[in-house]
């Protein structure tokens, strides 16, 4: 078990059943996640020994975030207690044509209000073979912005891969702060997910000619940021074609060495619940380089295991690294009794 | 806000839970609508004032019923009480190719026996500028035909617009008895609907040429309505292709001005519930009209709030004129956050 | 039907199932009150024009407050939609002996950021005969506190009746804050509750006796704060004992023209949800006042109105009058059929 | 295995949960049963054959009924189908003092219309042991009060056990109607309930002197009532002490050859439904009496299958009679593992 | 109607609800159910009189399979009552790409411990036109298929009809066990089941050429099987195409008298639940031929059945004859009101 | 922290809504637990490092309990995966004068088959500072009655405080059975739980006068076991009177230096779910003495860790230390906010 360390914020999240409105319904089905945390639980499913670094209330919605984690075998020794309160937010669900609406009641959390001395990376840090944060993260905070950079430097400083997901998120920041958050840390990164509008729109590269196939656009992107940025050793990103609410297309797509490694096409049909779905690939890619597994491997195995997770409710991923390998393989909806 | 108003009845319909028979179930989920009652919370949410011309037993169903009005902003002034009961519906909700299965239990409702003289036309018309009824009003008893009749002329001699959904159930009357009460009430319609099947078996049309393109053989239909009944200045209509239970596709159109307007067509899957689609569908032709949209968004409009009441339970169209604008330009299906 | 307001907050309230912890549940009612808008509600429902001053944010949860509000017949045209956020808690439901936990997340709501000049007091109060405002709302900011005080100014120059209920939330404030926060909107209270502990604790007045019977103890108090505060024609309480989270005996008490009035002692077993059951009381005596009972069956049809709410779910007390009378006299528990 | 016959109307029930009201909620149960279909299936389980007679309509309703009563093990051959509807009732569930509120929907039922001459009394008596049935039939139509007398004279000619429960029901007839419907019945009844208000109010005996202890009351109703009608050899009742919606205590009397036999006082707490408790008790006295149990044992029997049926949703008391017995001795609440 | 005899196990189904995972949940629906259980529910609503052959626990799940069986007019004569526990199985529902998994928890049910001597063949067999067993019951003990081979020798000797289902369970037994007990039940089936894979792996036949088109391949099979086993008058099967958990194509083969008859193709989206897909087919070609229907007719009717199966929970098929023809015939999804 | 062991089965309990009938229901709520499982639990709330060994199925169910123990914060390292299956059982639960009734389905379980040896008992016990057992591990096989007494002996020398409870079942074994293996393990024990009725009938005591005040009986009894078995300092027991199902009484006894020190007398009503009262209790005795509380500090502090784990659905009591302590000081009932 190799220990392996994740940075961020975890939430409550408020969902509404299938062709309900918030606005309407008396029933709210209540879970936990975040882009880091659900990494975090994904790699303890996966064999790793997971860490996850946050702080939340020191009340019962704080200690319902720690069973969370507990259940799913994440180490909770750097959780903080103390601060306001748990960042919330709900899902109205989306159904076909509509789609699912956020409403975030996030401010003023504990987490986000966190100051870089109430962690100390050194322990943190301690025997890690890798530190995972996203850009979700960067967001929130300018201290929290200072903490990433110091945690990076100091992972890199000591030997830990690290990994940075974009995860830009336009309700939480404008294109032009990402931009000057994302890029100090970059040099710090040895993995990182871009897609083509993260390189377009953050990292300012010169949009690729429309007519080109989709791979070769990404493919060119990514040699110009291996050139930026010649330590990042794995780029990954998703191919996402949204058919509607309920149907999606995704392909999964990594690039190292030079080469763009591409996974089948899953048609997920019906979506169950795709918050997380992101996380759960990332969580693959980064088991897939943990465990050495081949490019082409781990990209299979990272996109089998997000489109799972978009068949269960809830942001966490609980299946096992035996179950998505035989996902990744078996024929799809076979029955087996 | 413009008063718009509406008359008809309002049931209680059980409605079984997917995949279960109403035979064996034990849990039913309960929601109050009816044609008219479904127009007028639509206009309620597009930003009218809308009244509700009915009449309810006074019991705990009544009160429900006046509750369900007021929740979505409908005015219950002219909401009578007293009579002996609610009607009541159950709808064992359809799957793929299994269709929906409706049990009617709408005999002696309060409603179907109230007598013209109880409504006092003149204060229910006061100031306003639409009144719309459907052929289900027309279907319950000779008296509602007779009032029917009656408002539709003085909505006129006042200079209300008047607007009649043709609605033909067969589980309610005949063709013959259908066409019988609703020609003299065209004569005095401003908008009416008017489906392929209605043209042909309610007026009475000769069938245009099967082989000729859907909306030609529409349009043929219209052109002949407009010469018979010259008042008529909007004709709409749906094409719906029922793929199955779950999954239909959608198609909107508006005659006006010798021309004919179609939406694009939506394929709504899986559908959550497709009651009330058609008055949500009416509504939004309504709203154009009244708010001076082009014939082209108008149809737009309808249609897209028709798709979106199908992505919900219950008969209620509760979003807002913005909601649906929204829902017609955007990606269908994208989560914004 | 007389217009009366209150003005106050309104929350979110999250609620487990009997016999769950919030800690691990994933479950969650989500119904919507607050000490003022219960009130309001109550008072529609006993036939008045009942108007809620108050502001919620511009997104689905201000949406579903309005929604709540009109489905119980509750004026939403000085509700203002702005700021952050709806505030929420969460309410672990108590059972036996082991009680129920309040978990505040209320800060930085819309409403406890108002500022006085966003209310033009003028036209809220214009018809009206009666304001309540509870201390729940001085608790919240300066600014609350300047804005009813204004608020009871005006009213009382307008020969407006003026109710207050202390409400004292120890989780809120200080007695000390609330002590000089309540005595300054006293002289221009015409009504106003108020519990042995707050005639205590929050006035300053001497300790009677123990060894005195209670409502002997309690009459002593009212006359005392007749003396100091000569406006005040009604002074309301509750005896309340607390038996268990499941079984409470409750006692109404209304001090007018010098003599003290008792209900009937209720014996409520089960409790269904005790939350909002003083906002029912409150409203029982305001809509006995208003409505000129005397104060004998003011009392009784107070304490009346708080046992039902008790047995029903939700902050809202949806029974009429007539409910209220019949409940009030009947035997309890006798069914009709 | 006895044949045993019952005649009546089932109903289809819709109960809110506890804690919710009618006009409020989405929610409702469902479940069938009535006072002799009640009967009927007790009595099946009770290890009788028991056969039902009735109508229902020729749609899924009526399927339903007809798999409710054969999973109960009732004979189904004499269940007609065929008319307008089946008869429903809300039951908004009581609470500690508020009651339970029953809101009938069961005019034009295909029961209530239905015709003597639909049943073959011949073929539906023939091989029975006792035929039961109860007043809330006479009082439906005269029509099924011509029906009932017809079965009775029928069963005595044949030499079969007759059994009548008054049931009176204020919100179907009044008391002089009932008496009127009554009294013809009873010359050719063995077995009968009557309770205090229904001998001095139906049957029009001088009221007894309220300071006589009840049971001595009661003796000597029956006394005077075994005067007037030779032929009836068992009347049963019980004492129901209503402490609340909640709480009941519960006594059955048995009257025989004289004696007043009284069963044991059940404290019921908490109800969980108390429909079917007296077609529970009636049940349970009519299977001593077939059985040949003693007069103690039958009412004591009969109690404790009727304190059992309040502790169960829906009308239904599924229990055999070996389980009666067993809760009739054992040690109320222990658990047994 | 017919007396046909079904002879098998039943068990407690636990599923969870869609997106939940059986590791995680808290709430699962129970049903009970099992191949020649189901099938004999079928049956029953079919219009034949079906005994249900079976053993299980003398307890509260005992009871609950009778009432089950009851309530879908199955006879329960036959259910001996006794043994040690009722087998059961835990099913994690599919969705879209991830397939339902089964948890089998069988082992030392009553039935699987039945010995032959238990079941008094000749009582079983006396009136009966049909006799239906599936390979499932043959898997579970060597005294089980001793009573299989038994009864079909029985059943021959008195001229019913034999029916048999191999339904293979890999999670039961290996392909060559499965082949030994199969073979010597054959020459005294009359009608049977077999998929190609069955052709092959467990009646040996070589392997047809995959070029040829699949029908021609199964007729060859049939040919064969018919030449091995001239006794056989019926062979059926369906062509399931498993596009995912959610979405199946289903055809139904019917071989008789040398020639193929098909069922057009049903689209089966979505699927609510495929358990008891199979059996609904099975009880299908049965009525068919029972009640003469001609084998085009016949192939129809049984697919439409098993089509229907897949859109409701649970393994029972509740629809009658007329429900499945008029599915058959209609347009799909189409709701009529 | 402390580590502290704890040796047992672990099951899965389904249990029916409150009245509703095992033979009746379609739906169960499904929890984890076992009487040293939930001892675990407690524990690690309260504060300890607990482990707990045991065998579960490599299968969902097994990773089911895992879940289950690690989101309490039990330690897993000891929990074998392997044999056949996880005991479960069926929980109706009782109401009121109707007991709750367990059906067991525990036979052939993966922990009933475990071998001694698969138990590294030195691992195990490696800095423990208590091991506990209880009486349903003796009865589950002779091989687990070897396994506790070695353990029990391996502790003993290794100086680790051991613990035995009593959990007499009826229905796993006789009292002569349970007799036989008890006592050759409490000459190692340091603590055990004993009831009147297990001094009596396992142990063999001669009974008390009945006409003693209980607690002088008990004290006698326990007087006497210090003298059989001098090494136990600690003997504890509930007083507990089942007033109904629903409604319980409870007093904590706690003997220890020849004083018995009692708790006051918890009303517990409702009752929510009672299984795992007598473990939390155990659980809190274990604390007090761990944690080196005073006697009568322990027997209060263990009685209300008793009486809340009534009030909440499951086995598992998450109450930390600080929350029993509050409870057991704080005013019954009573509501903070």
């Amino acid at each position: 078990m190799k220990k392996v360390v994740t940075l961020g914020e975890i939430m409550l999240r408020f969902s509404t059943l299938e062709g309900e409105r918030l606005s309407e319904t008396g029933h709210l089905t209540a879970n936990y996640g975040g882009a880091e945390a659900n990494v975090a639980v994904s790699l303890s499913h996966f064999g790793h020994e997971a860490y996850f670094v946050s702080k939340v209330p020191d009340n019962p919605l704080g200690r319902a975030v720690e069973r969370h984690l507990k259940s799913n075998g994440v180490q909770t020794d750097y959780l903080l207690k103390g601060g306001n309160r748990l960042g919330t937010y709900y899902l109205e669900a989306g159904v076909g044509e509509r789609s699912a609406q956020v409403t975030y009641d996030r401010a003023y959390s504990s987490f986000s209000q966190l100051s870089p001395e109430e962690i100390d990376l050194d322990e943190v840090l301690d025997g890690a073979e890798l530190l995972h944060i996203s850009g979700i993260t960067l967001a929130l905070s300018p201290a929290l912005r200072e903490l990433a950079l110091l945690a990076f430097k100091k992972a890199k400083e000591k030997g830990i891969t690290t990994s940075f997901d974009f995860n830009y998120r336009a309700k939480l920041w404008t294109q032009q702060e990402a931009s000057e958050a994302i890029k100090p840390l970059l040099p710090y990164a040895d993995i990182c997910s871009c897609g083509e509008l993260d390189a377009v729109y953050l990292l300012g590269l010169d949009k690729e000619d429309e007519a080109l196939p989709r791979e070769d656009r990404l493919k060119s992107y990514y040699k110009k940021i291996n050139e930026m940025y010649p330590d990042i050793q794995y780029i990954f990103s998703t191919f996402r074609t949204v058919l509607s609410a309920t149907s999606n297309k995704l392909q999964g797509n990594l690039f190292t060495d030079g080469e763009l490694y591409q996974s089948k096409v899953h048609h997920i049909e019906p979506i169950v619940d795709r918050v997380g779905g992101g996380d759960a690939f990332a969580a693959g890619i980064l088991t897939g380089i943990l465990d050495g597994l081949s490019a082409a491997r781990t990209i299979s195995f990272a996109t089998a295991a997000s489109a799972l997770k978009h068949t269960i409710h809830g942001d966490c991923n609980a299946f096992s690294k035996e179950e998505v390998l035989q996902f990744a393989t078996n024929e799809p909806g076979k029955i087996v009794r």
